[in-house]
């Protein structure tokens, strides 16, 4: 067993959409790293910002324009890709899944509420083969940062991850079945590809809309962007300070 | 504008099942690669083997065992993740994604119909919000080897690629739109990441049941999967010796 290594050092920063993005650049006054410090392979549109702050290094990831569709590349795949990608060139101490969320009215979820989520697990990826089921869903627990819990006054819950914005009727059956308070589509593939490289990862996730209300998931959704952002912001703010100086084991 | 390379070189085969590698690691007499070559970074469980055939070098990959329940990594995100690290390391001319697949009998598929697919695309990525439904979607078109669908007299047709073995209500509309005759689990993920490192690939797979037929998906697709699986090997094999000594732009 390795010694209590020293105060978190590395942090990563996984976003998903530039609007989620651009605040926290501004906040932790960070840069663009350029394209030909080929931290990524050459190709991948993943965008890297890195700074100092508060004795951290902070790198904040996202995966960048699509480069057919100019749109965020939103999702599992693409954020497990620069999420792994990131690990292995920046050795991150504990990485920071930062984003937006939709919530489960039923569940005690508002709009504007900051979760951590205390578990995550697929919704979308239906195996109806034994053990391969599971292996579907992936639910796991994320690392536990009881201590950010108590000191930010965060919700906790589970969270839900998949490919699509909006929930069919078979999504909706495995969210329930997941006991989900949140749905998101990065968590879980960021969580699959931080434990397979023993990377602790906690996920911070702000609630732009209701999934059992009333209005559509996309409007709510682009309505609150901005407003719901700002109070992501805020919550990523307070734990990267909460985290400044700390041990892992602290959290 | 790089002058015409030399003949392809070396070859990257993708598979997502250990039952879909064992025929070829063993057709191409491939040996495995010792964990301690870290190719791959530590930690990831995904598997290599590699050797040379008639010229060419062969490595053909796998995302594994899941280290949780033992099974095959299936799906869009631990194959996009072996995908691209075995682009970056092993550095491939042209990659082979080859595996199973559902057929529709409405657009010609039988059990054991090996498919070129000529177009890719997701049907689980639902975003309903302008741009962001097409970048969801992801329709991309194959690199197109038309002499290898008329020397090997293989069946073209779209692939679907999703998280699910089943397929819902909402999967089959967008399947439907996609114009799919075959619907497997990884096949866009990979054309994706192989888009992204401007990679050449194509996509054979064979067809292990009907997902418009009568009986359940996951019944059928373990009773033919060893059976079709060998029809698989066999066309790939085909595939293989006809690359060897040949130009990229022969293909």
């Amino acid at each position: 067993m390795a010694a209590e290594a020293g105060p978190i050092s590395k942090v990563l920063i996984v976003v998903a959409m530039q609007t989620e993005a651009t605040p926290l650049v501004s906040k932790f006054k960070l840069v663009e790293a350029p394209a030909h410090e080929s931290t990524f392979p050459k190709g991948a549109p993943w965008v890297r910002y890195h700074g100092n702050y508060k004795g951290l290094h902070i790198d904040l990831v996202l995966p960048g324009k699509d480069a057919v569709f100019g749109v965020d590349s939103v999702g599992t795949v693409s954020t497990a890709l620069v999420t792994s990608f990131s690990i292995q060139t920046l050795k991150p101490d504990l990485i920071i899944n930062a984003g937006t969320a939709g919530g489960f009215k039923a569940k005690g979820a508002s709009i504007g509420d900051v979760f951590l989520a205390s578990d995550v697990a697929f919704h979308d990826r239906r195996i109806p083969i034994p053990v391969f089921d599971m292996y579907g869903i992936g639910a796991r627990k994320t690392f536990a940062a009881p201590n950010i819990l108590k000191e930010l006054n965060l919700k906790v819950g589970k969270l839900s991850t998949g490919d699509s914005l909006d929930m069919s009727p078979h999504d909706e059956e495995v969210i329930l079945s997941n006991d989900a308070t949140i749905k998101d589509m990065e968590g879980a593939a960021v969580a699959y590809v931080a434990d397979m490289f023993s990377t602790p990862a906690i996920f911070v996730k702000a609630v732009t809309d209701i999934v059992d209300g009333e209005k559509p998931t996309s409007e709510e959704f682009l309505q609150n962007l901005i407003a719901v952002t700002a109070a992501l912001d805020l919550a990523v703010t307070k734990v990267v300070d909460f985290i400044s100086g700390k041990h892992i084991s602290d959290l």
